[in-house]
């Protein structure tokens, strides 16, 4: 079968996945999402956080694949059955039995946990053997090409709005709202009652975050030099909550300016620059009881929610496409920030 | 009356006020805490964040104060009269009326809020004029002496335990246990049923945190180099909260290697280095799904709260007793780390 | 000036209040919503719960009042001017001292509390003195008409909302949806990001709750036999909570089976049979770990919330206009369940 | 092997289970509690309720298991080892893949649920085939008689004091408090920082909870007409929890008037008569925003932070120890509530 090594490598041929061992099914990739940690995996960006591609993956990465269920294993025929439509994600399986995993909220910090693309080959093949235990369901009203994206980066921007604590009516501010991450973002908080203040940059990204995606406000941070003073006067106090998307060491510094005391700063977006801090000055975070919290994709629970706003109609991945083949083109493009949304690549013919 | 503007000037004669306006009492001041951010004040530490002493203050520090209640205007005569015993504290009035005095959890960021010692004039006097609404009454049970401290340390304490959200049952450490916030810290964090690793530095602060004030762990700084091994080994994922009492650049750097995933970090102490962040690089923050708040005094209800857990006998001031004319001594203890507990002064004889 | 002492007496003349005392305002009523708690009141339905209009309030009922304020008290001329815009609701002061005024969640159980309409005279009135300090500001882009019900009727649906603890994108269901609170409920519900089932009667209302209102499924009760099933049928467990607007011993015997495990019930509606009780057997509330909860009005901030969903457009009060002497034919139509949305008077010319 | 299927059979001989299946062990008891429910179960008390003991249990009842691990399947082998020592409760499995398993808070409403000695054979038997991935390892400084009883009766106290949501240094009414859940709770309660307020029958169970268990107060119901009076005398507003562990309507009928406005009632005990209900009239529990809500046992999790505490030498079961062949007599001793604490029977030699 195809797969896809890069950044590097060219599209390769090798042998299909064996049947299913236990607890496993063997998903057909239709289409894969590309997201920006495949390009820093890729690119051994976080090799200085001690992250490192491993061997167990032969180089393949990708972990927002979708496609349908072509073997199962007998002990999971309860869950799947062959045709079913199946999503693998970043974590693909997790123990179960762990502290972590027991405790109700934290099964992403499960120390056995297997990562697609990581310390397992990822969705950049075409047939990708998988936990049937911790793999999605696709429901109806969700195409493979939008659950792909919908895999990590919808379910990233989900649960970084519900990490926020801000209610319906209240603020939020995107920094990134444009991008393949932050144009989710924006979909999702409106969809949950929020109001979105979007950052980012040019009039093309304020005509998408306005008139797509449903933010309230739009601040071009090429045109605006005091985007504190501007989110101050919308609301009065700052927001109530800010995710910082983009992985620029500025959207750090200034988001907790753009919070009002008790906000809650949500850091997602990754700088490869370790000197970089998601913080504040203790005498700002103390006298204004401010908040710095971390979010990271979603659980098993978490995904089904994101899948579920897209197949209601509320949240639409803006979708740039291609197949395996693309992938160094498209890493390109998000480098120098010219990807629209989010990359698909199509797998499977 | 006396009153001490140190750390510079004597103590001083002054008038005393005049009958109490609306809303008013007048507060005959039997002792009063000496604060580490009176030092900050008293010595312009802080003006660099923009904080600095007020014309409005005469010069007149001090915001841990209790006595007695002398006179009272006529329209708080419903909640005070004289004889009763009250405590002056960092807060001395808010509006009670913008979007953060009713918001239910936030009015410590009232923008008209008063403060003791800052922009008003202080407790190191004989008698003070304060808003009776917002006044703290004294319960059986606590002696002035207890008080004073309690009305900014022990809340600042109680709060930060309370903001860390770790559970009873949870593990939490406490940098800068032996201090004078961190000796209520630990006993607060034991009342309300947490675990808790002291950490200080020397023997007899090892002494204090296990023996009197009910710590679980002792590490001794000067002992160990690796603190976060330490923790790990003893509560194998990390700590689930940490609060940081210390006002070092080296113990904002540590603590959220000190807890685990899920975990939060509470950030109190305020270093005078405007260039220390209290926070995490975003992918630790992110993929560890971390928490860095920062936490402030408390509302009129916390340091009621705060008082009953001493009126209860579970929480117990270490006190470093003297006169106003001490202020500037104790002030040198501080600077040097060998004040033993909190400090407190005699005001009226 | 004139008021309305009815369900039994013709609109009067009395006196117009004097000038505001310490902490007063003065102000005229434009509008007054009329609220099913008065009818309760006027009628005596509660006096087996221990409620009986008082003398105090001159047999003036009304506590959705909206006008305009034409005096101010010295000591709250920071907060309002002569020309503001303010509403009068049940709770119209409180004493924002005792424990439930400082605890930062339960103002509203003040036992010094004055109630309109009740401990004090109400907004069937051209002129009503009020607490400055808890009066509430109506914000630009609402109405007088609309703000009057919107300060008891419509902040009683939005906290209910907030009281079932559903988040975006869950089932909730509302019973008693196209009733004076229930209408208010479905669209606060929507704007919260909820999945609304309404439950009313008639072909009618199930037109206003699915396309005026906004709700996703509307059961019709003269038609279909088995809510639950229903229920069940749409949301596979049960909703995620469920909203008793309706004061019908029948909708409180049928919310239980209406929710999930874990999902919540909050009794609003307040039936005049003492029997009728908001539960569940205990081995179903139990095994299911379900939640009954009560929910009545809202705070101060509560209340400036849900102006703001009206004020941006998201929620509509229904209207049946009339004037101070159409209170018993309102009563009367709201007693047979004929009146459309909510009730409001016209009180000043 | 030995079993009991009392409450009417002798202890008999059935074979012992073969070699563990995918996922299971095979656990020889060494002890198991007595529950109140299996006393309901045996005596059918809940057919009323759809409950009924079914063949798959072959009349073995029993939850409270506490033993060694003597097989192991292999796909299990990296959690349990022969010799290990293991626990087995009331949820002796679920599915983790359900909307319940895996939304982080409900496993326990998974619709696969297999109920020991309920849809399985239970525990009062020699050898307990069951499924390793939800059993409970039990901590060193917890005997299997210990261990045993915190099964249920141990898990159901501690989580009811969570779910109460009463915080340290508030009020928890623990009604039933003397019992075989009751003593469990009140020294939960204190471990977790609460004041308790003991309520049961007669001055031996007095001695029992202010002396051994930590209740702060006593209420002897025997003695007491006006449990409320009592209550608030104490408390000055009620309580802001109370749990009923008693199976009584009187309890359920009386707890809501023990909490202050925002409290919360517990439902534990499970009345006989279908028609008791936990709950309070809508005026009630609107006016007073109260919260009634159910708790049964706990999640895998739950247990493990029960049986913490206990190693931790802060709770201590009180055991009445019998054999297999005395369930009978227990569980005639229950129905008088005569049992002191929790009853353990010795199952293998």
């Amino acid at each position: 079968m195809l797969t896809s090594g890069s950044a590097t490598a060219p599209v390769t041929t090798v042998d299909t996945p064996q049947e299913p061992g236990p607890g496993q099914i063997l998903v057909k990739i239709n289409w894969t999402g590309l997201c920006a940690s495949d390009k820093s995996l890729l690119h051994d960006e976080w090799a200085g956080f001690g992250f490192k591609m491993m061997d167990a993956t032969k180089g393949i990465a990708g972990h927002e694949g979708a496609g349908e269920v072509v073997a199962v294993h007998d002990d999971v025929a309860q869950i799947w059955k062959v045709g079913d439509r199946a999503g693998v994600k970043w974590f693909v399986s997790v123990c179960r039995n762990c502290e972590f995993c027991t405790n109700g909220t934290d099964e992403l910090h499960c120390p056995k946990q297997i990562n697609s693309g990581f310390s397992t080959s990822g969705t950049f093949q075409e047939y990708v053997l998988t936990d049937g235990r911790y793999c999605t369901r696709i429901p109806e009203g969700v195409t493979d090409e939008e659950a792909g994206p919908i895999m990590c980066g919808g379910v990233t921007a989900y649960t970084a709005c519900k990490r926020s604590a801000v209610r319906p009516g209240q603020w939020i501010v995107v920094l990134g709202a444009g991008g393949g991450l932050g144009h989710f973002g924006v979909q999702y908080a409106k969809a949950m009652g929020m109001r979105c203040i979007a950052v980012d940059g040019g009039e093309e990204k304020g005509k998408l975050c306005l008139d797509k995606l449903g933010a309230e406000k739009y601040i071009d941070f090429t045109q605006e030099d005091d985007i504190a003073a501007k989110v101050t006067e919308i609301t009065k106090y700052g927001a109530h909550g800010c995710i910082v998307f983009a992985a620029a060491a500025s959207s750090y510094k200034m988001a907790p300016n753009l919070i009002r005391p008790g906000g809650t700063v949500v850091a997602v977006g990754l700088p490869v620059d370790t000197s970089v801090l998601a913080g504040a000055p203790p005498v700002q975070l103390a006298l204004q009881r401010k908040n710095i919290v971390g979010s990271v994709t979603g659980t098993l629970k978490d995904v089904e929610e994101a899948l579920e706003f897209t197949s209601r109609g509320l949240v639409h991945p803006i979708l740039t496409k291609g197949e395996l083949k693309d992938v160094d083109k498209f890493i390109g493009m998000m480098l120098e920030g010219k990807l629209p949304g989010r990359a698909v690549l199509k797998v499977c013919a």
